[in-house]
């Protein structure tokens, strides 16, 4: 069976308590259970987890290598700081989508530039927890199209 | 009956048949083709334009308020330099999907400021024409969210 | 008879409807009211277009010449990056004064930066539509010091 | 009586004897007399100003607090370099017009940032001395609307 | 037999009456006599255009392709500025000579950056309309080298 | 009883081995002794870590919520390099105060930046030790002016 | 005794009624009351000066050669732009304290750079008032630590 | 015995099978062998560790102190980025050496920046697996030359 | 006769033998009997030279004072960095094409400034040894033009 | 009689005092001094003065109109920061020598660029006090050469 | 035999002389010597040159073709200014190790980028005269591995 | 005898012919007489050099080492871009003047760095050839000062 990794990065354990102006008021257990109903649908296995430790969350891509097929990442502040992350996704060699809850673009500056994007397949930003969802599906038909899913 | 306006910039005419290493093969035709049916699904209707004029892409946006419930915009080359398109949307202020069908951080570094972002409630890069489809169901979900669709 | 161009660039046919916290409440046929009762007051005839394609407004610049003995000119978000308004103005050799209803110097960075200024006789920004009621003033007392009006 | 204090900066003194080229013959004399004539139209007093030193312009814009209605500044060169103006006239809180007998846009880059446009209602440059009458009656128009004159 | 386009971008319509000192005293129409000599000697049929709105330029563009076998532009304004014909040139993949009247690296430091040199063949600048003849000739030499012309 | 948290960034378990020329010879033992001294007097409770991983010191700082009424934090290297920090301190909402041993702007330009500086409440750089107790000093005056301490 | 010079830049003497959401609502004088008491507790003699001009702060720094034996400075706007004050201090050579009522990290980015910083035995920002006394307490521990209180 | 640290960061494990056009084929296993046998040529015991976590890498860096005389690094993505590296290795003050299989320079721009390289002895890029041969004789001669091996 | 000198810069010796992708298969030699027979069609004697060393470049450069009327130049290298030529060429006042064989705005970043440029007549780049012929073109009619040919 | 003022700028008055290491032992007197010697034996009058405000020094440069036929200007810290300072010197005319105690090149960035080189007619850094003789040699080369002494 | 040309650019004959505190007291017959033996113990010839002169250094790379199998390359200040030595590096194509004596990322921010590295097979610098010792033997793997010597 | 070498750079041999707008009329032979005729009054030998080629100047730098008390250099375009010659003047350790015939402040930006300038004893620039003379008087009265001369 096809299986996703969804990974999540700091800060990310706090979702639905923090700045839900920006953020909204989901927490991360609902986003994961969207993204399980939504896996379901699509065909897909996921495995979820989140950490704030940005070398757990080099760990956990190279754990994708064999036991998924692509993988959906919101790297949180990391995003935007982490060579590491970049590396980690260019050796796992695995499709990767980049995923926002918030539209980067509309905060502060040092929000603008990720090193994930350059290795991401797709990115997707601004649509909340849909985000997720959306991303799911763009993985769906990418896989579908390489005949991998 | 909900109306989406799906606008295109310059070039897009000229899809399938430049640089298909980097846009793939389909035409324009088709992507509307592949919008028209996901609206369908979705209970939308669509407009969808092209233009290689900037000053006619503003007047696209225009004519969507009173039209339109919702905006999918492919700005191509005209992202990166317009401040017009940045005020249009930001004038007309209906929601509004930016989509690309390449990932432009992948590719020269004067792709990765959009002016557009800022005023855009998502951005949706690097699915090909499936961006589009993404974006429309981005849409749909905002628009239930809002009561609005 | 003295004639003006009075030229408008992108956006400003929404007038009125558009942010009414920064552009206010006033339409651009409102705006083209004051400055007719202005100029009569002064004894000039004007003449007052919109557009939203940047080629037009160089295409009215080229007008004013043979036509008018001054520009007023409000190009919106042209201003900040069309070097071939820059280029018009100069060519065209009129004194041209250039307007924005808002001062810009409170808003984004990426509006302070103007390809008109340097070609302009004088700038005024902030005072709304009394904008171009003072450029008509400033210009009418720049025509008589000269012998042209 | 409505009154409206017109400061200026380093070096204004010496106008009409300086790079005449850029700032013309009139003097700091008959500037002061064209506002007079001017303010006495729109039913304005004046208090005119002149001096070198960046705090005791800082004091003249304290004065203005509770002695007038609003502000028309020429800062010279302290407007690209002063910090300490631009907070004065945030404190006092008064309308203030910030005004240039040159366009400044066209001497050097230096002269292009004005700490004190972030903090002006509005900003009018190029007259030569026709500026502060522009300024003057900009701020007539600012009062009548806001109840002030 | 073999056809070349020559583009003509924002205000060159002017040529001949505008600033003199850098363009010269050649208009528009004299510099189309020069090239439609040159290309006779050439043995080439030139398609000669002048627009001044930027998407028009990116359409003749497009028009060349399966019209014409090379394309010789002077994008005045829009050189510096737009990314749209860039990816233009780009997607019809004839080959472009990109040429400019005066040597635009004695200007303005704005006019030093070209978004169309990167996708241009050769560059040819400061010849006034000799540059068209030069490109014309040169064009000739490519298109001979790859057995086009 | 009110209780703060002092977290405590890399290296700083190094404290009075490392560099003394710059950090001086207490130990971070020293450090934590006294700020029981002050917390003592001032009659708080403190809760004193470190730790060498940035994404612990991202846990800390959740810890925080809940368990204490506001938070001193040195993060040594990650202050300069840390967003996932910025996000935490900001998500949690504690008063919080940064500080630093050595005056940071007497160093190297890259540890003029501080991504914690726009979400704390103050900063007190350059007292060795008693940069911390200052630092006590400090929230216990926030705190009683805002009755929470 | 030890005296110490509290040195106060322009528009602090507005303290009180200058944009309280910012500076709160207590004057320069319920500052200096704090001060005051701060330094009996601590045995020191205060000097509490003002001023708006530049070069009078250079003096007031000099005037403490000899007459004390520390400095409390909150330079205000010449924070960010004085060489002069960089050099008078380090010429001056007393422990001196940079304070600022505001956390200035927290507004304009032009507000981030401080030229006295360097020259500072030791900054605080953002306490209000008690910005002041933690200074002076800081300063107490740094004359005691030298035997020069 | 003289006993070296060679400490290895993110993504190493991985060494092999990760973009081997740019890393070769040798696993980090097979460098630990080839450190193995150089070391034992040059009568060195080493320490061989490798570690996705920034913060463990830092502990590494701590556990050097009184352990090994020298150390030989390839802290790969963290390189660029970490401040706290740069901070542990001064802090331990052995002599260090950076490593990198690659050449840094041939790649992104963003590898051309080194937090590690101002606290190096040496540094060595681009052999491929032998860098680290010739660092630790590099190192080899450094602490002869220092009586230190 | 007229006489143009005909300057080369650094490895341009290696032509023909050196990345022949970028360069071409032909060598200076092949270039310079290109030249010449052009020269000879519009009646110019050539002084074709070549050298490695920066100063000698100047020096070719004075001696073309008294002895041409013009002057081709590829400086290769030295283009990019060279004052020294910048102000040789100013000194000597001839009219002066600077040439590359490659178009250069394809190339690194550093290939995109010219000192030579802001002081030649014309550039001419792209055309590989016809860059050469269409310069001496150039010239022919820019002698014509000023009645030195 | 020719008469030169010698203006020098803030923290002047405490040399000798203030880090003798870069400034030397003398005094502002023995300046004087030394100027005096010099002076008289060049036949030339001088005005010494110093003051730490900046509008001051203008005051000064504005004074030297009508009695002085040249200026040495020391403008220390303000040399960096200060537009007022140019705009004076450029209004006032007179050939005006910058002079500075130290190689300002040697020393922090911030005092390299200086607003007086760009309207002074020589400068002079580096030599101690000797600065001051050798600025008033030159003066008096360039007064003989155009007849004014 | 396997030749390796080792190539020294500007002030390197002065080793030894010129500050021993960064480059140590070995002379370059010294590192000559050194690298003689060396180069005896891998098997090499080698040709030991240095020069002043940028240009005859592109000379001695050119000189390497035909004759050597590598360079060792330390071209001194040359590293960070000259595009001309990059050119004659990549136009060779011989493998070439880049070799600095001292560390360079400790010192001047202009020595931290060189146009050598990105052409250069390795780089290595910090170990003094051993530096070019272990550039020969990395340079003796690289040949073994690739059959060349 | 004292003997101080004077250097020369590229261009200077043109001296009295290029561009005497900005370099007057005096030639090189004429200065280096006006520079014995000062020696011969100071008691001093001169070495009077010019050469176009950098590493000649580096070669002139090396020969003052045990030939010279002092050097005086105009080094021309090369002042601008050469670490060869900050290197050589470093390495040397004679005082060393840095002069200008024209006040390098007043032309393009890029004459506004100098390399020697932070290596320089002093720099004098804008007197024409009396900067030559007054550097000898200023480096008469340093050798004084230390006892050299």
């Amino acid at each position: 069976m096809t299986t996703i990794f969804i990974l999540n990065g700091p800060n990310l354990n706090l979702l639905g308590t923090r700045e839900p102006e920006i953020y909204g008021h989901d927490t991360l257990a609902s986003v994961e259970a969207a993204c399980m109903a939504k896996a379901k649908a699509l065909g897909f296995a996921i495995e979820f987890r989140q950490t704030n430790v940005e070398g757990e969350l080099v760990n956990h891509i190279h754990d994708a290598r064999g036991e998924a097929q692509g993988i959906v990442i919101n790297a949180g502040a990391y995003t935007h700081t982490s060579v590491a992350l970049h590396d980690a996704i260019k050796a796992v060699g695995l499709p990767t989508i980049e995923v926002h809850l918030s539209n980067v673009y509309k905060r502060e500056s040092f929000r603008h530039h990720s090193f994930i994007s350059p290795v991401a397949y797709g990115v997707i930003c601004g649509f909340g927890p849909a985000s997720y969802e959306l991303a799911l599906e763009g993985l769906s038909s990418i896989l579908k199209k390489t005949g991998k899913a």
